[in-house]
């Protein structure tokens, strides 16, 4: 390859790290790569931080020692991330969403790409600090948004199925009530799906009473998890009654949801 | 802001267009947020073009004209994509995954967001010739995989469920013989999830007998939809009785799975 001058290097540093969020690079990779010396790949890294850290949109992390290298965390600006909520809450508020048995229709929300990414970087923001080492959900609406999470993190995701259906192996269930239903349901999740001891971020489309989240806590105790946080993009707060999990972050909430009036009301929270 | 070097400016319009794929931004954006001249920016593009064309793992696509701007299309380079292949085959060819019932354990697999992206980018390489307008799939596992597909395409997911238990108003259900299980099945879809006459690419995790695909299509041809493309990660290819559908395509072939002797391969297809 003809050699490359230290813009086209930083563009390509760039691109690397970007399409391996959260995995560390040794800078040897670039200097090889590239054919130059580790210490022009120091600086050219050193001017891709101070760009990047303009826009407020990822950063990069460097690592120092033998085994060290960079990497780029993915973030989303506070502004940015505020002003996404907003226009969703909107987007959501509106009476044709409305479905019989005072369901909220989010599918095209929660199956679009395009919605879904700033989403898994905000919970990515809120929940980096408490160190996961996993993210679980339960199926199936759940699972895009725990994927981009857990992608935003640099982690693997773990799907609870509903009911008994598991065939892969041997398998824990439990019972749980969900709000939504108000009947007693099953969750089961492999044994060799998770090991035991690690921490969970747990991530859910929706959470109406909290007896999903209670339950998949109870599931994870099975395991010996160590629950570390519990996002839902939604709440439900139309009924006053106290949630049955404590200490969840929502990024929105249903305030209003009224089949016969048509009335209907999604609100940002002020979480982040 | 303080005015950006030309090496700066270039690693924010790189991490601008990869943070939004396939989708097209203005140069004036770019102009603004710089506070530069239209001109400077267009010079820009040319440099950052260049420099990740000699990546072979994405570009960068300019349309003219006023409704234009440029856009980043995520890519996999060839080699790459063969090695990434070859190295999933020899990780799934453990006779540890061979799981009761003669299924395949690919959970870790299927759910981990550093193996489905550069899945994702394959079969996105593969079929967005065909210009699909939407990806499709069923639940359960193979959602994240028709995820990070439709995110590479720049399309939205529509996720079709088993059984009858859809809540998003009036739906469309037909039965179909799952090869797997040998058993009469339900597939339902919400009538607002897929408006009629659309392009779809159908994305699944596994096919043995190609009984769920052939679901698939007749539950997309109620919808009047046109399947433009099935593309699946694994096909059993263990009995000689040909699938049930055809023109398909599947990165790897599951070709011995034998409980007894504890003997599993699964290869690489020369598709690509």
């Amino acid at each position: 390859m003809e050699k490359m001058k230290r813009a086209e290097r930083m563009v390509a540093i760039t691109q690397v790290l970007m399409l391996k969020p959260n995995i560390l690079t040794p800078l040897t990779l670039f200097a090889e790569r590239f054919g130059t010396a580790k210490s022009t790949i120091s600086e050219d890294l050193m001017a891709v931080k101070g760009s990047l850290l303009l826009s407020g949109q990822g950063h990069l992390e460097t690592i120092p020692g033998a085994a060290g290298g960079v990497r780029y965390i993915p973030e989303i600006a506070k502004e940015e991330a505020t002003q996404f909520l907003s226009k969703l809450a909107e987007c959501l508020s509106n009476k044709e969403r409305i479905l019989a048995g005072g369901f909220l229709y989010m599918n095209d929300i929660l199956f679009d790409p395009s919605v879904l990414r700033p989403l898994g970087l905000i919970f990515a923001g809120a929940f980096r600090d408490k160190k996961p080492d996993v993210v679980v959900t339960i199926e199936t609406k759940g699972i895009p948004l725990a994927l981009v999470t857990a992608e935003a993190l640099g982690l693997p995701m773990v799907v609870i199925r509903s009911g008994n259906k598991v065939t892969e192996g041997s398998s824990v269930s439990i019972n749980y009530v969900s709000g939504s239903s108000r009947r007693i349901q099953t969750m089961s999740l492999s044994r060799r799906a998770l090991d035991p001891q690690r921490r969970v971020l747990v991530i859910d489309d929706f959470m109406k009473a909290g007896g999903t989240a209670l339950g998949i806590k109870n599931l994870m105790s099975e395991f010996e998890a160590n629950v570390v946080g519990i996002g839902v993009l939604v709440e439900a707060k139309i009924t006053e009654d106290p949630k049955l999990v404590e200490g969840y972050l929502s990024l929105l909430q249903l305030r209003e949801l009224d089949l016969h009036s048509g009335k209907m009301l999604v609100v940002p929270m002020d979480s982040l």
